[in-house]
């Protein structure tokens, strides 16, 4: 099934959750801005308890919009201090460990 | 953070995922109907390979939209036929497991 939307999975440390949460409570301005000129829309994230994290966005082509933020300097550090709360990278950057999901169904 | 937008969390029996599939590619019309009627808006489920299900969708209270599905025939019957494809529900029906993550953040 082809769609906009995209949904994704990563996992927070779970010893690190407040820390995540005040983190992205005060995302940089210009990170935000970024992400929006790279056509990232509706882009929200949910945290589970136990750290499960769950992206969601919408956008025309989601490996054009992840193309169009590693190419900016704000998101290489953004992501360098984002990595050390992630679980499972294997010293990747928590950005391209974003694997989409199958979408199996929709309502509008 | 108050908002529109959920997110929930639900785990179904990695043996049956391409069951899980086939059911939600040919969801009930009457099903469908009502859960717009409910308020449930822009309403998406996304599969994991390991059977991770994520739902996410937009409504003015969640509970509220809950509720009205509860109250509809066709939601038990769908419930009912629904809840063996899922781990961990302790006899209980799908949508009464469906418990919102927390969202830490959100872009327009």
């Amino acid at each position: 099934m082809t769609t906009r939307r995209v949904c994704f999975t990563l996992q927070v440390d779970p010893a690190r959750l407040e820390d995540y949460r005040a983190r992205h409570a005060e995302v940089w301005p210009e990170m935000r801005a970024a992400l929006s000129e790279a056509g990232w829309q509706d882009y929200s994230l949910f945290l589970r308890e136990d750290g499960l994290l769950v992206g969601y966005l919408v956008t025309e082509d989601f490996e054009a919009a992840r193309s169009a933020m590693e190419a900016t300097d704000v998101n290489r550090r953004w992501q360098a201090e984002m990595a050390p709360f992630f679980d499972g990278l294997d010293g990747g950057r928590p950005d391209s460990a974003m694997q989409p999901l199958q979408e199996v169904f929709h309502l509008d």
